[in-house]
């Protein structure tokens, strides 16, 4: 599990005078970076290694809208990995008084950079089996 | 059922290279609002009437991803409406192709401008109308 | 001289009702891909040849805010080229009525995949007759 | 003087594998809001009272581009301030090594909220005294 703080930008409002409902898309993303930095490596460098993690599924429910200035947590976790996919759980929360913004998750499967997808199980056992563990919440 | 024609921008890429998956969100917005006219009035008009059509949530399933210059096709329909909460069904398709690429659906609750959710039936009989025809496909 | 037709985005807004300041950047971008057209190939093309133009300056000048749903022109063409160097210049217009609500201007170079510059005169001399013509306004 | 620490989300990269140039407007952006915090009052707070601050012109320089994970340190000043029109200068530094990345200026104009100019001299005298403290860099 992983905590990201951030504060909503200005860019990040519409005229509805609250925070893109796009923004939160992104923002999970912020907070995965965040969460696969405790597999023990960056995404970064796990793209440098051939390995590719693009998003299958994107599921977002919004409760209460951000607001330009808002600092918010994005708390993630992986929710399950199977090997092959991998998905994460996020919320958003005001920092302020704990209220829950907004929830979503994220579907995910290993590819290689040709974008086919690939067994990390098979191809890279030591981050298979951080992955395991982390899912299971150990 | 409306149709709009975009081409994929440099800006929207990412470092995978390929269009950023936060991105269809936006291109469902811009398929919404063409949809949204053949309700007989812009969403700029309904936002000035003092309505706000708020996401409530997103889903969103990826197949192929776009590439930068991709001109591609969003189809975006009425997928259901009760009076107070209407659903938004998209498709983005290459328009080389015909390939589906992203599929997913947006819901909606009809606001009033403190963002409290409003009933179109009773405040906009004439649009609720329009609304309920849209979304039996007549 | 190339010329582009955008429909401003909901997502492109802020909250001060209008197009934030950072999209024309974005839609500057839209103009210079058709702009590149012109050269006979594909910037997307260009970059698979291994060649790149990153931007090394900008500037903008905000005249008259686009709002949500203006339909612009962007209208672009190269100002200056010296073989290395290449700039482009753009105006943003209101469909409507012509009304010029941005101008600007961005300066790049040529480089390699590496991001260091090349002399384009003396690696693709064919494209550099090109834009030396354009340049000239022929 | 305020200095705000941000890190290049994957959103903000670009197929070139570095981070999209009109992403540092935006990262400006966040930087202008923690310098006007300097004021003695939050922007959010300044436009609640009926007062805004448009972008009337931005330039920004490129020098190094920044990369995904990137810590990096936007530092921004008031540069210029005379009753109306007020202008801010950024530097954007990578944290590891304070290497410069990007250096720029943004020009804006005192108005209200329907965006025609305003004297914050006569309108606002308090505001107005502190930011010509802090344009002198008192």
């Amino acid at each position: 599990m992983a905590e990201t703080e951030l504060v909503a930008r200005y860019s990040e409002t519409d005229q509805m005078g609250v925070i893109h409902h796009s923004t939160y898309v992104n923002w999970f993303e912020v907070g995965r970076t965040e969460c696969i930095r405790e597999f023990g490596i960056s995404y970064n460098e796990i793209e440098k290694k051939g390995f590719l993690l693009p998003v299958i599924e994107v599921n977002v429910h919004y409760k209460v809208p951000a607001q330009y200035e808002d600092r918010v947590r994005v708390v993630t976790r992986v929710s399950s990995y199977n090997g092959i996919r991998l998905n994460f759980h996020y919320e958003v929360r005001r920092k302020i008084d704990d209220v829950l913004l907004v929830e979503g998750e994220t579907k995910h499967c290993w590819t290689g950079i040709e974008l086919k997808p690939v067994s990390l199980k098979k191809q890279w056992p030591e981050l298979h089996q951080t992955i395991t563990r982390l899912a299971k919440g150990d």
